[in-house]
């Protein structure tokens, strides 16, 4: 389970890490990220309403920016609805 | 990273479904997985005390089980301290 979450960090640095700053993906890095690395648990990605509406749902202190641990919210839906768990 | 997610997601049931119900882990089951899955990321794991401690801090509805979502928790905590995120 370790390399998975490894894999999920490294991931989540390479996206947030294009405009410099590492710690916080803004929308066009979480567009990117959720198209190439979320594509069959994120239908419609290249929709920016959909992205909005993703985004309008995870940040919940509203900085345009998402931090790891609203990312992680996003991350634990997709996979509970994966993994058919009832929330 | 949607193989990432499986594999968490997979690794959960496996642990979850040793008594029956793959929905949630008992103390034993949790303990189980957090010894042999994340040996580096939780020290001490075959400490009973470290156990309750972790568990008592992610069981938000107190019924001595964790959920997908409770156990979703934890992970994002060890992995946000992993990727030296600040909270």
């Amino acid at each position: 389970m370790e390399a998975a979450i490894d894999t999920l960090v490294t991931h989540f640095k390479t996206y947030a890490g294009k405009d410099g700053s590492s710690q916080t993906l803004s929308k066009e890095e979480f567009q990117s990220l959720v198209v190439s690395q979320l594509p069959n648990l994120v239908k419609n990605a290249a929709d920016p309403a959909v992205i909005d509406q993703l985004m309008g749902s995870l940040d919940e202190n509203n900085d345009g920016e998402l931090n790891f641990l609203e990312f992680w919210q996003l991350i634990g839906k997709l996979a509970s609805k994966r993994g058919n768990f009832s929330l």
